[in-house]
C-alpha cells in the first residue's frame, strides 16, 4: 500500500479511475482481480461488489469502501464522483479497453481525461518492503530448484523434472508459479522454451528458467547445468555466457542507462563470436510483474536507480547444438547491486546434485 | 484453425484486425501472445515478429506470414491495408486498449470501426476436435487428483496436498495448472480459497477444485471428500448439493435457458434450506478460456445449443463451520449432455484413496 497524491495532476483532473491491477494492488493492497480503484482528493475508495468486503477491509485498512452490489459498478461511479464534486476524470488509456470506456462515456457526465504513465513511474524503485518479498519470491525458486534437481534420475524427461520443481515450490509457500523453462541438449537453443517430454541425456547442457509468484511479488532465476562431460563447444559458450554474465552485473549502478548495460554485455559476447546467437535483450524489471519497467536492450530509455529490480540475462542459443543462459536478479543499490538470487552460477553436473 | 468468413460484414467493415489472443488462436492455430492477426477478403495474415518465423509455419500454415521486423506492426500493417485496398478497418472494442486504438488512429488513415462480438459467438459450440481436447484436459484433471490424494497422509497441509495434485498433472502433461482450490475443514466455506498451510484434519471435509490447460483448453473439476466420519450437519449439506447437481445436469439439453438450469438448482437448494448458502452462479462455459460463454446465472440471456462445453457446480458455505461443491464439465449433445468429466461424486473417504 502506498500513498498516492493527485497534486501534480490538479490542472490535468480531479480524481483518476485506476483500472491497472497491478495499480490497483500496489496503491490498495487489495490482491483480488474485481472491483475499481478511485484515487479522490478525500483519498482512496474501492467500488466493489460485497462479496469482497471482508476481504477488502483486512487488505486496504485506509480505502473507503464503496458496495456495488445495488447499482452496479458505474451507478456507484457516478455517485463518489458526484458526491466529490469531480468535473475532470482521469483513466489509464493503457489498461481500459475502447469497449470499457465507451460506457464510461455513456454513462458518466464527466470530462474523460486518459492518463499515460501516471501510477507506473512510482513503481518502478522498490521499497525496502517490497525488495523483502521478490528476496523471498527468489529463495523459494532457488530452494525449488535445488530439491528438484535432487530428484533428477536419468531416463526422466525435462516435463518430469519440471514437476519436481514445481512440487517443491509449491510446498515451499509459492503462490503459483509464473512461468518453468525446463530445456536439455539440443532444446537448449530454444531461448523460451517449454518442458518437453524429450528424456534429459548424458553429457548434455540442461537449461532452468525458473519464477514464482509471492505475495504477489515475482522471482527470476537462471541457471545452465551439465549432465557429464560436454563437448568443447558447449563448455566454450557456458564459458562465455558466464563471463558475460559477471561483467553485465558489474557494470550496474545508480545512473547508468539501461541500454549501456546491454550493450557492455553484447560486445562482449560478439567479441568471442557470439553476436547473433545472444537474440533477446539482456534483462527487464521485476516485481509485481514478472517482466516490468526497465528493459534492458539496446533500444531502451531507462536509467538504473536505487531501488531497482532487475534480472541480467545474456544467453547464448546453437541451432541444433544447445544453448546457455545465467540470470540473476538483482536490487540497485547506492554503490552498484545486491543479488537477491545466491545460486552458484559456475557450471554444475546435476548427477552431484541428485 | 477455423476459417471465417468478412462477407456478412461488408456494410461495415473490409478487414478485421483481431487482438484477442483467444480469438487469434482459435482462427490462426497459432499459440503464442506475440503478433496481431488480419482478416482480409483475400485469407487471414499473421503480422509477426521474425523470431516467430518457423513457429507460425508449423502452427498457422494457413496463414500468410508478414515479418514486423524492419518497419514495426504498424507499419507492417499500414502496409498490407494498402495491399489490400483497406478502406474501414474493423477492430475488436473489448481487446484494444484506448492506448492501442489511438495509435492506430495515428498511423493509418483507413477509417476505425469498433467492432463487438463478431468472433465471440463462433467459439461457443465447439468442434468435435476442441471437445477432444477438453475431455484429454479433464482425464489429466482427474487422474492427477487421483494420484494425488494417493498421497495424503495425516499432517499434511492443504499446500502440500496440492502440491502433489500439481506435481501429478505436470508429469501427465498438463501445459499449465489453471488453477487449484484445496480448501478443508472450515476453510471449505471459502468457495475460492487458496490452498494454505492448514493442516487437514480428521472427520472433515475437503473440496478440491482443479483445472488444468492441454493444448491450450481447459478443464474445470471440484469434488469434495470426508477425511472419516462427518457431523448430521455436514453430511446433509452434502447430500443437498450432490443432489442440486445431478438435478442441474438432468436439466441441461440444447434449447433452454442458462438462467432455468440455475433457477432449477436454485430452488431445490433453498427447499433444503440453503438459499443464502449457494452464493454464486451455477456455472460457466470452458474452452479456450477457464471462464467462458455461456454463464449459468440467474441473469444469463444464453440459451444452450449443441456443442456447448460448461460447468454445472453448485456449493453449499456455512460460515465457520464447512461447505461442499460438486462440479463437472459437461457437452451439450443433441438429446441432453454428456459429462466429460468422470470420478465418482458421491462423497469418498481419502483414508480409502491414499
Ligand atoms: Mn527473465
Ligand atoms: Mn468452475
Amino acid at each position: 500500500m502506498r500513498t498516492f497524491s493527485l497534486e501534480p495532476y490538479q490542472a490535468q483532473f480531479d480524481a483518476l479511475l485506476v483500472s491497472d491491477n497491478h495499480h490497483k494492488r500496489y496503491l490498495s493492497g487489495f490482491t483480488g482481480s474485481g472491483g475499481h480503484l478511485l484515487l479522490t482528493p478525500m483519498g482512496p475508495e474501492l467500488l466493489i461488489a460485497g462479496k469482497y468486503w471482508q476481504q477488502v477491509e483486512q487488505q486496504s485498512p485506509n480505502c473507503h469502501r464503496v458496495c456495488t452490489d445495488a447499482i452496479g459498478w458505474l451507478g456507484a461511479l457516478q455517485q463518489r464522483l458526484k458526491e466529490h464534486g469531480v468535473r475532470r476524470l482521469g483513466f489509464e488509456a493503457h489498461a481500459m479497453s475502447y469497449l470499457d470506456v465507451e460506457s464510461l462515456r455513456q454513462g458518466l457526465s464527466q470530462v474523460l481525461v486518459p492518463t499515460y504513465d501516471v501510477v507506473a513511474p512510482i513503481r518502478r524503485c522498490k521499497s525496502e518492503q517490497e525488495v523483502e518479498l521478490i528476496r523471498k519470491a527468489c529463495a523459494i525458486t532457488e530452494a525449488a530448484i535445488e530439491l528438484g534437481l535432487a530428484n533428477f534420475r536419468f531416463g526422466m524427461s525435462e516435463q518430469e523434472l519440471a514437476a519436481h520443481l514445481e512440487f517443491h515450490a509449491r510446498v515451499l509457500g509459492a503462490d503459483s508459479i509464473d512461468f518453468l523453462i525446463v530445456v536439455s541438449g539440443e532444446r537448449g537453443a530454444l531461448p523460451h522454451g517449454r518442458p518437453s517430454q524429450r528424456i534429459i541425456g548424458k553429457d548434455e547442457l540442461l537449461t532452468i528458467d525458473f519464477g514464482v509468484v509471492y505475495q504477489g511479488y515475482h522471482s527470476d532465476v537462471t541457471r545452465t547445468f551439465c549432465t557429464g562431460s560436454i563437448s568443447r563447444e558447449l563448455q566454450q559458450m557456458f564459458d562465455a555466457v558466464y563471463m558475460a554474465q559477471q561483467i553485465g552485473v558489474k557494470t550496474l549502478r545508480p545512473g547508468i542507462a539501461a541500454s549501456c548495460v546491454d550493450k557492455t554485455v553484447r560486445e562482449y559476447l560478439a567479441l568471442k563470436g557470439y553476436e547473433e546467437e545472444f537474440c533477446h535483450g539482456l534483462g527487464h524489471g521485476v516485481g509485481l510483474q514478472g517482466h516490468e519497467y526497465p528493459l534492458l536492450t539496446t533500444n531502451s530509455l531507462a536509467t538504473l536507480d536505487v531501488g531497482m529490480v532487475l534480472t541480467v540475462e545474456p544467453g547464448v542459443y546453437l541451432n541444433g547444438v544447445g544453448g546457455a543462459r545465467v540470470e540473476d536478479t538483482l536490487v540497485i543499490t547506492e554503490f552498484g547491486c545486491e543479488s537477491l538470487t545466491q545460486l552458484p552460477r559456475g557450471l554444475r553436473n546435476i548427477a552431484d546434485i541428485a
